[in-house]
């Protein structure tokens, strides 16, 4: 555990002593990423395991995949023994498995805070906020086309969160920047607004570029050159394409040394298989395929095979959220990574709703639930997700974020030391008696249960008379509170403008584009 | 899957073509009791296991457990081979482990309509609805004490829902109903109402008697003698105590060859060591010496054991629900009872909100899967628990039913045939291409995913017009839709007029006791 007592900026007018003396007690902490402590879920035999191996391997060498608009990727894959054709490449059964064995196991992503740094593989489960949502949501504001002051705003809030290890990436699209500029001012609020680890951009080749000298600067030249220090969304476009504009980032990525999540989303039915064996074989087979080609980039590019995948609404072709069939995959593609040897991204805060609500909470529980027990290593989307992703939610990121506590005291597993056996309790107390007062209580009731910062505890005549919230009423507090108590990590002034001066320097050199 | 197309009653007024239209296509579906084809989570080592195994049999030696006022029990416990002093029974390391394995590992619970009857044990998982509210809630009326009217709409719901098995037993206190007659209605409503199985009265022995002689009236008396047809609630009060209330409820159905469940109902902290280990000791020793104790009063007579166990806000003093120290309890308890050879009932729709919002979701879908992934048997409360159980909510009751549905799916595992392996769409697909129009996807489309009855996947601007309802309002609706739907079960009229001729002969013969 981390931790860092802060004193907080005083002010904005009003507050009055009994506020300010709240305020001086806060403390910023951040867990320290999750070490499971508990078995992983397995829902296929080996035997199940293989058929879906040897199923991907015959996909990869009779269907192949497609490299878009990447002569370069081509000529790779020929080099390297796959049989090209056209944009098609076939690859020999056992290639990309054996092309695979290169990346690493686990990697560690540095973070400007050494205390922030992650360990991402083994048994660690690391956690990033929402990616990609171009709409915001709050309880006053309602649906809004995002900003980058809502960008700034979430930044703030995933820096304050005890349970994130991690700041991600596009926390939500600032659509009120050039398309082109985007990435400038979304990196600039990670490195400056949190001392967490965080992601570079994607979206074009030049972009990874940008990441990789700012990143040059926050952390210096030689540490980058040496170091991982982003871990970075790149997207296969399922069924089996790899399009040039995420290859191009990957390759700039992987050349630097630069850590990958390399991940198909998949709509299932629309872009694999309405079958979950189906499904995992598709997707097993373009991780081999994609994570091989981070290999051949550069042998030994930290990578993360990942897994996205949500099932169909047959009626109405909606995506849905926290459904069986996606918890299934998400466990069966857990199996299929370790077995790979490779870091393992999935789950997430998803769901279908609309509203942070019921429905909201049901299928996030599923997955994150899901999550944990399947194996993840990094979970993206972990909090603030809504309305299938189109949405980034205050409410739901802290009541999110909150839920994440859950999974980090669920990881350590069971205590089976002497204090934790309780025989002494057991004997103090015998039949018909009392465990609040005794001594093996006293001892242990600070630690013993994992408390929500957030949700209602309360006897039911105080919550009446505190005006009967619901969940999203107290998550709308907890935004304003935590937002009010956020305090800026410090920053070396020099790094600071030659960071500002770099990204003003990158916004003069290039009109702005909005498509 | 049982199914029942049944001619709806017209009515009420009102209506016109179109509403009728759509109630004649009702048809009410019971799913088959779950069969769960994917493994159980195993969160403690076998050592582990044994450690706590040990210690629960030091607990019985050592401390023993009390038997109050009820010298029978203590003499069952003498002629057994226990060390009773006083109201105290010890029990020889080893004994009550014997005692419990003349119970089976698994039983037929009969229904009235023989398609509904559930097995309960194996790996089969059987879902009742919440139990015990003293208080209702719905949306436009709020929280009130529960009523005879509401308790027979519960068991309406109950009967209506696809995925509920099992009409369950005091779905909430109908409060208006005299203390010493209520059991009586209880019984009617979920013996005519309903065909589903249900649970027997336990406040007072001479009423668990009285269930027994209004089933056999329903099932006849012979049938009643060779098959179980109750399966009831015996809660143990920790720690380690067991009255003579609970136990005489116990010694008439154990005597009659019915069911009980004998479990703990524990806030950790208060009424068991703060620690999850020293739980789990005293839920299997308190387990063990109540199985024991039905064997001796029958060899032979089906039991569940059963762990009901919270956690404890230390702030508030307040029990929570959804925590990963139930959780852990809850997967811990299900590996030790599977040691014994015994079906297991744990969770259920437990959380601590007042209101059927995100709060109570979360916890609620946190321990729905916690039990699926626990081998849990026999699931009390898996539908319509609000505010820690003091409310039986109409709307949280369709929401969790329809989550249920989730269970049933998920359990089924990953179809591993060749149409689930999908090689013919991967290969008729391709790279790029869209899985929505193949013939796989054609011939599995329908019963490809699971969907929820329920919840929104409409588009956002469908969802804003239809005037943007949580989930909350979907379930209101869904409610009322439901009872509106509702048809009674046929049942022969000269039983039901010799049930009414009962409980009329039975309310004549006492006074009304409200307490």
């Amino acid at each position: 555990m981390t931790e860092a007592t802060t004193a907080v900026r005083r002010g904005r007018g009003g507050g009055g002593a009994a506020r300010r003396a709240e305020r001086s007690a806060v403390r910023i902490e951040t867990a320290k990423y999750i070490e499971r402590n508990i078995p992983n879920f397995e829902i296929l035999t080996p035997e199940a395991l293989e058929v879906i191996e040897t199923n991907a391997e015959t996909v990869l060498e009779e269907i192949g995949v497609n490299f878009v608009e990447n002569p370069g990727a081509l000529e790779r894959w020929r080099q390297a023994g796959a049989d090209v054709q056209g944009e098609r490449v076939r690859i020999p059964r056992g290639l990309a498995r054996k092309l695979c064995e290169t990346a690493p196991s686990s990697f560690t992503q540095y973070a400007r805070n050494p205390e922030k740094s992650v360990e991402i593989g083994g048994r660690n489960l690391v956690l990033a906020p929402v990616y990609g949502p171009p709409f915001v949501r709050d309880a006053l504001g309602g649906r809004r086309y995002a900003t980058i002051e809502d960008f700034r705003k979430f930044v703030k809030l995933g820096y304050m969160s005890k349970w994130l290890h991690h700041s991600g990436g596009t926390v939500c699209e600032p659509t009120d920047v050039p398309v082109n500029k985007r990435h400038l001012d979304m990196l600039m609020a990670h490195m400056t607004l949190s001392d967490k680890p965080f992601m570079g951009a994607v979206t074009e080749p030049s972009r990874a570029q940008d990441a990789v000298e700012m990143c040059e600067i926050l952390f210096g030249k030689d540490f980058v050159a040496e170091n991982t220090v982003m871990t970075s969304l790149i997207n296969i476009n399922s069924p089996l394409t790899f399009d040039a504009t995420m290859m191009g980032a990957l390759e700039v990525y992987a050349a630097s040394n630069q850590a990958c999540i390399i991940s198909p989303f998949i709509v299932g039915g629309a872009m694999a298989p309405v079958t979950v064996a189906g499904t995992l074989t598709q997707v097993l087979a373009e991780v081999l395929a994609g994570v091989a080609y981070s290999q051949l980039v550069r042998p030994g590019a930290p990578v993360i095979a990942g897994a996205f995948v949500t099932s169909i609404d047959m009626n109405s072709g909606a995506p849905t959220f926290g459904t069986p069939e996606a918890s299934q995959i998400t466990f069966g593609m857990g199996q299929l990574v370790r077995r790979l040897g490779l870091p393992y991204r999935s789950a997430g805060s998803f769901n279908g709703s609309k509203l942070p609500d019921a429905q909201a909470a049901y299928e996030t529980a599923n997955t994150l639930n899901t999550g944990l027990y399947s194996g993840v290593n990094f979970m993206l989307h972990a909090c603030g997700w809504l309305e299938g992703g189109l949405v980034a939610s205050f409410e739901k990121f802290v009541m999110d974020a909150d839920q994440l506590g859950a999974l980090h005291q669920m990881a350590k597993g069971i205590d089976m030391s002497e204090n934790g056996l309780a025989m002494d309790a057991l004997r103090e107390v015998g039949p018909g008696g009392h465990y609040l007062g005794c001594a093996h209580t006293q001892a242990n009731f600070k630690t013993a249960f994992w408390r929500s910062s957030l949700l209602d505890y309360k006897p039911y005549e105080t919550w009446y008379e505190n005006g009967a919230p619901d969940t999203q009423s107290l998550a709308n507090s907890a935004v304003d509170r935590i937002l009010s108590q956020y305090q800026q990590p410090a920053l070396d002034p020099d790094i600071e403008r030659a960071l500002t001066d770099y990204v003003d320097a990158k916004k003069a050199s290039m009109p702005d584009a909005f498509t």
